[in-house]
């Protein structure tokens, strides 16, 4: 039998090891011939460790070493030596000393990889990538990212069993939720026809949980969605998912902030403050015009109705008069920006169907621009004190439809934080958005539907309004900010029969919706619920900004491409004739072209 | 805003809180009107306390006390007091005092379950308490099997993390894999009439990520069969999933033996000792008739061959001539038994095809029985040493086929064991058994297949008889056995690239049944595969263990029925019209009837 047991492995050993016999096993990482000399850089999970092969010390080793290629696995045995004066590599743990190779073995060969695996460097397409995902991970990046993800997902099971939650798993042969979303689904060969379906979010379950009395429940959840999918969006993703009885928000945001603590420190050592910032979502839409703004830059919106009615600025007047709104952000420093570069900002934000920008710098000299004779002096300052704007600084003002000018404003505010710089690295700005509302109107069918889920709370404050006002009713449902992304979700469930009824009859549901789309919930709800709330976490978001990348794809082991996809596996696939017949499916399979 | 806010939950309670004003919240388990006063023992997850109320303390709590029922939810408010001389519960923690409710709120109402809560002795219908999990999770038992599980997943990733394993997820949404059990499938929307399969393990994902250079690897991995279901399997099951690079069996024995005494420490408080005992494949089938063994009472088998062959005893003679075998086991004490009871034994044996039992009792005037007169004096003396039967003991002799002789005395020894009470509770026995065969002949086909699977490395001792005599050959294939249940189960796989080309051809598979069944993952093998090892452990087996239950449903929140049915959400079910278009299936759904 060969001997392949490492006595240690390619990141550990330094000077001190100096002299000692050790064996090493590992991946061929760079191969260099000099002066007679071999060396390779063997490479494993924790690091590069030089492995030398000299002639005169090893003629057989120094043999085998020759026919070695890249990515071949090799065990060596040798004695730990210094590199020598000048020979060190101070970017490696290991760089001070190297393997004098006394015995040398093959384990297996490797065929030549399709992208080098040791030049990290050579851009690579990411559909060549996934299909040898195997050789991808050994390039380190996506490898560090998984190693986050595992850490993230210690500590969060750690740190969650420590507060006397009970990690319990939920079915995922299912049945469809009422999220919206598509479900995938799974047909039964036992009652053909039917259908299981994969869960969506275990939102039934952990509430289920909560009537079951179990008080507090975690998981690490798989979820699915079988919808057409944006560049950050899996068909399978996860979800911290939480729940727990007889307690309301703030120990809930404190427990959540913790966790989030702890996960930062322990997978990337960064410190992060706490208590979060809490903003309403009333608030947090008229200042950033989203809700879910970015707060490592400062650049909020300010409203300028009341100052644009006492200007002669016709364009902008007539649209307050239609409904609009006018709203404004000051760029810092941006009275240096060339006209070239204003009309790129207009440019911008027309996608967001905003028509166009009005703008103003103000210098030394005071207020320029082609609009400033719409306004009086006094008018000006007011304007200028109103939106922070000091000398050298740019005011970009916007008027439409309120929607149109939030959603454009909040494109160009973090447009202009890229694009100028504003945003420190190693920045973790997290931000509760809370009391959303609890309903809106459907503007096609003008009928009030539920925001969040109608399972959720409205504030406790606003009960009185739920008949009069419903559209003015805020819900206790809250989401998680971090950087511009929504992180977590959640909301205080209805645990009140009587309550959960009148909620649906606003919604307008009749018995019959009710028992068809969630029958058994209902039921389950009317025998005992306790008063509950609950938040999921986007695992794979948060493993995102750890790891500091925009694609999904780089932080989940086996990613799916666009088109949901396994460019490894080939997969989905043919299925068996005999398999499809059990199942009382027929259908010809379309042609899939792989890569 | 109601207070629902606990002070303390329902389990924590003392004499030493006496005095105290405390808020409980929870579900009211029993009402009792005594003398005035009204008793409510309110219940969570953590335990029960007394609540008094008494009308001349707080007259409106008292009203409101008179209409709660069973299981509805409350939150009271009161003062911790002694229960008095006599009338403490010493089976509670919280037994010795109660609360004098000053506060009474009703947090929800509950419709009258359909089977009692408190009363746990109640014999319910699985199916009733399957329909309604919700409630009978509350009831005690279940929850107590998912807080063992959940403590038993904790310690699981909280060692391996420890031990340098990386947890990474593997993909639901995958590819057939060559277990051969069937897959559940799910149809794709975007490539009509292909489809992904779930799991049946995640081997395929674990050997890759060996391939990646993940070095250690471990997942509780959900694992899904759409097989007809015994009553220990459910169509999705959680395996604890490990692999590992440059590794021998005997480190990794030694890390699942550390893990099941923490397992065992950390649930139920159990001290297991190690190493556990060995035993290779081929003993342990001589000695026990199967590769499973319970180790909890002693009672091997002995063979008899050379024996009998000595013996005037023809019948049994006339099997070992075609081939057959002749083994005993001694039940001790077993000479009291009647003759109807060794005719009970006797019919127990039939149905596995066994067509009788020979027995001797020997007792202090020496052999009885009807075939003593086929032995010679010395022979039976022979016989008794041999079997190691004294005074008192019962003999059973069973002649046949060799696999039918095992199985039927391995179930025997199991039924004596059972109905003699050999069996001590609390003991924990573990067996590795290792060196299963590498391949088998399929009786009706003559052709060799694999015993585990393919990739399964052939022991390194045995590697020139592959050739050779290819059925001689051990394989580096083991099973962790617990009182008879086998709990995991893993290989050494092979990591040489020309052994799994002959390997592939003992088996007669031609490169066109290789590339179909694992085109790509033979692929990634031949990129640099580091030699690696693995395991996989039943977690539902192990709960079912440490919670002493024989019913795999009881381990699982939601499990489902023999018919892969989900009782409580009526899955699986019908599926719109349009979801069913989209994926270009056109059926008829079969109607199920539910309960």
């Amino acid at each position: 039998m060969i001997d392949f047991k490492r006595t240690h492995d390619c990141g550990t050993l330094t000077k001190k090891y100096i002299g000692k016999t050790v064996r090493l096993s590992g991946w061929v990482h760079r191969r260099r011939d000099h002066g007679g000399l071999i060396f390779i850089d063997l490479r494993d999970r924790f690091g590069l460790t030089q492995l030398i092969f000299d002639p005169t010390v090893c003629s057989n080793a120094h043999n085998d070493a020759q026919n070695l290629r890249s990515e071949w696995v090799i065990t060596a045995k040798g004695k730990v030596r210094s590199r020598g004066e000048g020979l060190t590599n101070p970017k490696l743990h290991t760089g001070e000393i190297e393997i004098e190779v006394l015995e040398l073995t093959i384990l297996s060969r490797a065929k030549t990889p399709p992208f080098s695996i040791a030049d990290e460097t050579i851009e690579v397409s990411e559909e060549l990538r996934l299909k040898y995902r195997f050789l991808d991970i050994r390039r380190g990046p996506i490898l560090n990212n998984l190693i986050v993800r595992s850490k993230a997902m210690q500590v969060t099971r750690r740190f969650l069993d420590s507060q006397g939650f009970l990690e319990i798993s939920t079915p995922i042969l299912a049945k469809t939720t009422p999220e919206g979303a598509r479900d995938y689904l799974v047909p039964s060969r036992i009652y053909p026809g039917n259908f299981y379906a994969l869960p969506q979010s275990p939102q039934i379950f952990k509430q289920i949980l909560m009537v079951s009395g179990m008080d507090k429940y975690f998981q690490i959840a798989p979820c699915f969605r079988d919808e057409n999918l944006r560049a950050d969006r899996q068909p399978e993703f996860t979800q911290i998912d939480i729940e727990l009885s007889f307690e309301t928000q703030d120990p809930l945001f404190r427990t959540i902030e913790e966790l989030m603590q702890m996960i930062f420190k322990d997978t990337i050592d960064a410190d992060v403050s706490s208590p979060f910032k809490r903003m309403e979502y009333k608030e947090c839409i008229e200042k950033y015009g989203t809700d879910k703004p970015d707060l490592r830059f400062d650049m909020p919106l300010t409203r300028l109705d009341d100052l644009i009615e006492r200007s002669e600025f016709t364009i902008l007047k007539d649209q307050l008069s239609t409904g609009g709104c006018v709203k404004a952000l000051t760029l810092k420093g941006g009275a240096k920006l060339s006209r070239r570069q204003i009309d790129e900002l207009v440019a911008f934000v027309r996608p967001f169907q905003l028509q166009g920008l009005a703008w103003m710098k103000r210098t030394d000299e005071g207020f320029t621009s082609n609009i400033v004779k719409f306004f009086s002096e006094d008018l000006l300052n007011e304007l200028g004190s109103k939106v922070e704007a000091e000398s050298g600084d740019l005011i970009l003002i916007a008027a439409e439809k309120e929607s149109i000018v939030n959603q454009a404003l909040d494109h160009l505010r973090r447009h202009l934080a890229r694009a100028f710089n504003l945003i420190q690295p190693n920045d973790y700005q997290f931000l509760w958005v809370t009391d959303f509302p609890m309903f809106k109107l459907d503007e096609t069918t003008n009928m009030i539907e539920s925001e969040h889920h109608p399972f959720t709370s409205p504030h406790f404050d606003d009960m009185d309004k739920i008949d009069s006002d419903p559209l003015s009713v805020r819900a206790l449902a809250y989401d998680l900010v971090l950087n511009g992304y929504e992180i977590a979700s959640g909301s205080q469930r209805i645990h009140d029969g009587g309550l959960q009824q009148k909620i649906f009859h606003i919604l307008r549901m009749s018995e019959e919706d009710i028992q068809e789309k969630f029958s058994f919930f209902i039921n389950a709800l009317s025998y005992g619920t306790p008063p509950h709330l609950g938040i999921a976490l986007g695992l794979d978001r948060i493993i995102m900004i750890l790891s500091n990348t925009e694609n999904i794809r780089d932080v989940i082991a086996f990613p799916k491409t666009q088109k949901a996809s396994d460019l490894m596996l080939q997969s989905p696939s043919h299925a068996a004739n005999d398999q499809l017949r059990e199942l009382d499916i027929a259908l010809e399979p379309s042609q899939i072209t792989w890569v």
